[in-house]
């Protein structure tokens, strides 16, 4: 007789990532991915990396294999702190977290602020790791509809009246999936809101340096109305997502609570990487390789504008993102794009349908697109690929 | 107006560690450090671990700094699970999960296993990093007492009938704190009853390779009646906690759950790392490495063995343990060891107060003891500094 395990309520409310599931898929070398959001191979820095590797090695080895601090290593705290500075952000090390890549900053989060019933104010489509974690804590969401300027903040006053949220999650930059980004006057807005029905702000960042056009926007948590803002950053999309370091910027109070958790469910970050991206940074190469990033993502993303404008029918939407990786894509009602991925892995190029991007399962006429792990050729093909899938079913559809 | 944070139920169940905050004083080099359970620096085989990265960054270096699967590095888990056939554990790859630190897989599996309320039986005293998390779930703790030969098995059934417990939770290879092994009928015992009761059985084991007399005992997860059982291992003890790597090793089924679990708080397990590990393993190394540990360990368990023998006053019992990196010690009932630490530290030597280990709070009278991090001459020089504040507050406390 086979053994009955009996799981927590937890664990029942976890599922699977969609996108984790799509990239095991993806072994196919014929198929070109525009799925996940994940950095160019040949954009990594492996040889600043290896130069940085060996210096650690050479001049702290043994304190690298060491076992470190929770809060993290604190010359990365303090470079990091320096860094938010010279962008308005009023913070020291003391305010800081190292966490293993910023989905756990945004998981111990979740745990510190969300009871089982608790409402979360999310994006409509929003990061699709959120609602994986914060579902696992038992929170409910409360999604507020995004257009080409991101959340709708005009929305948000009575959401907040009417929800008593625990949490409000919003990336302003380039938001994953749909790559728009909040202007000025609407983070303000909600900065002033959130402050009033005192509710924190989960400012979620890892795109922000990843900006092709027009000027940079001060972060929510640099405004003097924001003192309840916690901002996450990650070195996945600038520099590594392998060594899955990430950080937490919020008041001492939030960081004291952070390091209780963080304890308890793994005692603290990867030492050796963290002194190796410490050392990487040191030796001033971040700045560089961000020039390098932005341009080369940068064409990547006017190739797939441009194949999309070239190829895709005119039922079809897209975004014109100044920044990150991802371009979202919305079908004519009634078309969807999940039923489409088979089709589309079948004639070579892969997709994330934009349902799991809903907390509520909608969406199922969108679609994310991603264009960091492709060429400019590759990217022009497999939008032509799309293309002819697309147009195939808007005839069957509309026939 | 300062901002009014309010945190979840969760979050105040949570505590530090004390011996996270113990070792955060031990910056002062005349302080001789018997409290944390971490290796010896000498110890740590950084040369070979930089050869292996060396190759990593050579043969792998793109893969070694991108994405990486939840589950972990399959050529990692194939090594694994040989070497744990080797044991008479029955495993593959698909039983098992690379995790940040065995913390981390502790922390999962009270997060599957665990609704708030739910008892856990531990031994008395146990781990606190169990403690810690397990708390932060809600859990409520039977804990039974330990002998000589750990845990006590006689009061197991009737703790199972009362309790229905969520989880069994065991040390049984050179437990910490109390540095005893489960002998095999009891072993034995343990796994019949967890059976007949449903309840799994959580064996840890982080020091099982470190034995230093006395023949190797199977492993619960080994033995014929034990499905239910699921074994968790690290490097931190054996390679190095810096790049924080274990492993569950458990069925099919709990696997697929962690995987989920896994995926909402950190994606995956740093991948560099992983390589890196594994790497050094393939080369052969880790074999001769523990030849190593087990000789210089060896001769500080015995050194300290012998200054306590030597120093300590006839009111005191200690435990001899034939692994592992801790000694047990039981002073006069009304002696408080935490009273004694602050005492301690102005003499020069530093140790853990019992207390942190039960998960009542009781035990003020007992302390543990790491001869892992001196050398036997500073065990020698530590433990005659201990024995003199022993002998003090002995005389202080029945003149």
């Amino acid at each position: 007789m086979e053994f009955n395990w009996k799981f927590s309520q937890t664990a029942t409310r976890m599922s699977s990532s969609i996108i984790r599931e799509i990239l095991k898929l993806l072994d196919d070398k014929d198929v070109i991915s525009l799925a996940g959001g994940i950095p160019d191979p040949e954009l990594l820095p492996l040889e600043e990396i290896t130069e940085a590797t060996r210096r650690v090695l050479k001049e702290d080895g043994v304190q690298s294999l060491q076992y470190s601090t929770t809060e993290g290593y604190l010359p990365l705290r303090e470079f990091l702190a320096e860094r938010l500075n010279k962008q308005g952000i009023i913070a020291d090390a003391s305010n800081i977290i190292i966490t293993s890549g910023s989905q756990q900053g945004l998981d111990l989060l979740g745990k510190l602020f969300i009871n089982p019933g608790d409402v979360v104010i999310t994006e409509h489509p929003t990061y699709l790791g959120i609602i994986q974690s914060f579902t696992t804590y038992g929170a409910t969401f409360c999604s507020l509809p995004i257009d080409d300027q991101g959340l709708q903040v005009g929305l948000l006053e009575e959401a907040l009246r009417k929800n008593n949220p625990a949490l409000i999650y919003t990336l302003p930059n380039f938001q994953n999936p749909a790559g728009v980004t909040l202007p000025l006057g609407r983070r303000r807005k909600l900065a002033e809101l959130a402050i009033q029905h005192r509710v924190p702000i989960l400012e979620d960042d890892p795109y922000g340096e990843l900006r092709y056009y027009g000027e940079p926007l001060p972060a929510i948590k640099s405004l003097s109305c924001a003192e309840n803002t916690i901002l996450l950053g990650t070195i996945s999309k600038t520099i590594a997502p392998g060594h899955r370091l990430g950080w937490v910027v919020a008041h001492e109070k939030v960081i004291k609570k952070l390091v209780l958790a963080k304890q308890a469910v793994d005692l603290h970050s990867n030492t050796f990487s963290q002194r190796v991206i410490y050392e990487y940074c040191r030796q001033g190469h971040l700045d560089q390789h961000l020039k390098l990033l932005r341009r080369k993502y940068g064409e990547k993303r006017d190739a797939m504008l441009m194949a999309v404008k070239k190829y895709f029918p005119p039922e079809i939407e897209w975004t014109k993102p100044e920044g990150g990786l991802f371009l979202w894509v919305t079908l004519p009602e009634g078309i969807s794009s999940s039923k489409l991925l088979k089709e589309s892995i079948k004639r070579g190029v892969a997709f994330v349908p934009g349902s799991a991007f809903f907390t509520d399962g909608s969406g199922e006429n969108t679609l994310r697109l991603s264009f960091s792990n492709a060429s400019p050729e590759e990217l022009e093909l497999g939008i032509k690929r799309l293309a002819e899938v697309f147009k195939y079913q808007l005839v069957a559809a509309f026939d």
